[in-house]
């Protein structure tokens, strides 16, 4: 075989705003699998599997990065180029001598039938039995914990060296580090999570009752309300779209105050948090999907609330939590097998669908984490 | 001596915006220093000789309190009330048995010629030779250190009562906990100040120089700015007043960007702080006195950037400092003693002058620690 044809997915523009279907398009291409470069640069081909869906793929999308900012995860991707994503894949052709035709793979793959990756930094090879297991549950979140299991003698390597640690399971340990590492939890204390419904949301709610905390969440449908209450042991919930006064809503739900707000939303509902927070309260900023698209929807912080309630936020990335991973793993992974932490997807089919996957994310239409399966194998 | 004449200022209403003459007026009072009440409310009359304009005091002064908030010194002062505020004073009459006639004393006095305090827990007496020394050289900023030290015994077991600092030597510690224990510098590091010029501002700058870091200023004349550069030691300094952009204005000052933002302003300046910040950068919330007169001013965060550059932004009191109070007096002492801390001042006389000089705060007018010298002993 010495080309493939490959469908994949561009932005057309640059997005600065609600992402349509409008700014996407499907290219083909015959992708060739013999190239000479390909030798030097140690390219691996991976045939996607799986791919992971992210609100934050939209900060690349826009027309500028903001200043100062190093993350790679937050470099432009052009118009015409390859959108970068999470995902689980197999290995059709490789010039790198880690992975051979026919390995099982995570790490940094495309938003495509298949990816090109250079150097297989941004890979991990998986266990093969693990991985058919997984591939046949079709479980990708945990697929997303026990890959790191698997991949953890490498990613120990791999983090020593490069003291980064790209798309592992990444919702897993952004919850657990931005709830255990940023939040600082105490037994007993007050936790609101917003986009409780989300990747994240869902997972940091359940570390937090397993913790001894009182959690609420909140998210968009009656439907999300109730998985919330009555599958994920929430100890309350509620729809923020009927609450016309996210203050007086959270002086219901919290009448003592809140003592963690973790926030995926920004916007309002972080300013109604910040007039609801005890002294001594911290904010983790995981993500602002209210301000995402529109820089007019920022939230205007009480800062005079801030000082007198002694009030920290601060903002976090999961490639910071390196240090952490070990112990992510096995209590995620104890948790996990004893039914005490549940795992929720919400899977579409085929790259034609990853658009609307993506947009989906924007109109709060994901329950879970939002995953796109390219291909059986 | 049954009776004093005591001059004292009130606000006549609640203030809601920045305040104006018309907002005080100074009430003439025939004070009782022999009542019945007096004895059992273990009562201390102080002679007042010199009070602190603070400008935190405005949100005593607001018609309600942020919610949720529980601070002591947020507390709402009510139209005709004596206003508390920090000063040192000399006993006139007690009824408190660790006080005498005579004795000087510094804490939580009034806006006034004379202060009713029960109770004297919100007093400290100061050693006599010392107090005299210091009256005698009218340096109140150094008398905040000095009374802190000669006191520190006393407040030693105040604090293990009350664990709480009440209003001693507040620029001092405030600026000292806020940059040492929120924004925790490491040498080599750029710190920008807001309102360098302030009480709490030319003591950070110089704590930084001090810790080897590289210090900026602003300020709102060009006397100030000269001030910072020539007497005080930052590397820099500017008048924002005469920056159109201040994003650019930090963006000049700061091309590798800001590891810490000391802030005692908020609004426009926070957010271009925000934006010019590095990753890892550390924002110390003291004060955010264009907030202080309307929440139309709020800050709006680029809170995309806080996450990305994992922006940690914190609230704090200078009542949490007392685990570091005496590591504050020894250090401040020393480099008082050697010359390489200057204190400031900026000096009214007489009880009619305290409404301006609180006024003059949220004009710019102050340069340093604003104290009104009410009588000579």
């Amino acid at each position: 075989m010495a080309e493939v044809r490959n469908k994949y997915v561009v932005k057309k523009n640059h997005i600065d705003g609600v992402p349509n279907e409008s700014d996407f398009s499907i290219c083909e291409e015959l992708l060739s699998l013999k190239l000479h470069s390909h030798v030097s640069n140690n390219v691996v081909i991976v045939k996607n599997l799986y791919v992971s869906i992210d609100p934050y793929q939209i900060n690349r999308m826009k027309p500028h990065s903001s200043s100062h900012i190093i993350a790679s995860t937050a470099s432009v991707v052009l118009p015409g180029q390859a959108i970068e994503a999470g995902g689980v894949g197999r290995v059709v052709e490789s010039w790198h001598p880690d992975f051979k035709t026919g390995d099982f793979v995570s790490g940094l793959l495309h938003w495509g039938e298949y990816s090109v990756v250079e150097g297989g930094q941004q890979l991990q090879k998986l266990d093969t039995t693990v991985a058919i297991w997984l591939l046949q549950e079709a479980n990708i979140c945990k697929a997303k914990v026990f890959e790191a299991v698997v991949a953890f003698t490498h990613l120990q390597k791999f983090f020593a060296s490069h003291k980064l640690l790209k798309q592992v399971g990444s919702s897993g340990i952004t919850a657990y580090g931005g709830f255990f590492q940023v939040c600082k939890p105490k037994k007993g204390e007050k936790v609101f999570v917003s986009a409780a419904s989300g990747s994240v949301g869902i997972l940091v709610g359940q570390y937090a009752k397993l913790s001894g905390c009182y959690v609420v969440g909140c998210a968009g449908t009656k439907e999300k309300v109730d998985l919330l209450k009555e599958k994920l042991g929430f100890d309350d919930a509620f729809n923020y779209k009927e609450e016309p006064n996210l203050n007086l809503a959270l002086q219901r739900y919290f009448p003592e105050g809140i003592d963690i707000y973790f926030d995926n939303v920004g916007g309002e509902m972080l300013e109604a948090a910040v007039e609801n927070l005890k002294s001594f309260g911290r904010i983790a900023i995981c993500g602002v999907i209210s301000e995402y698209t529109g820089t007019q929807k920022r939230a205007k912080l009480d800062m005079v609330g801030v000082i007198y309630k002694r009030i920290r936020i601060e903002g976090f990335l999961c490639v910071d939590f390196v240090d952490i991973y070990p112990e992510f793993i096995s209590t995620t992974m104890q948790h996990l097998q004893t039914g005490k932490l549940k795992a929720i997807e919400d899977i579409s089919y085929g790259v034609e669908n990853i658009p609307t996957a993506f947009i989906d994310l924007f109109h709060g239409n994901n329950i879970g984490k939002k995953v796109v399966k390219i291909a059986q194998e």
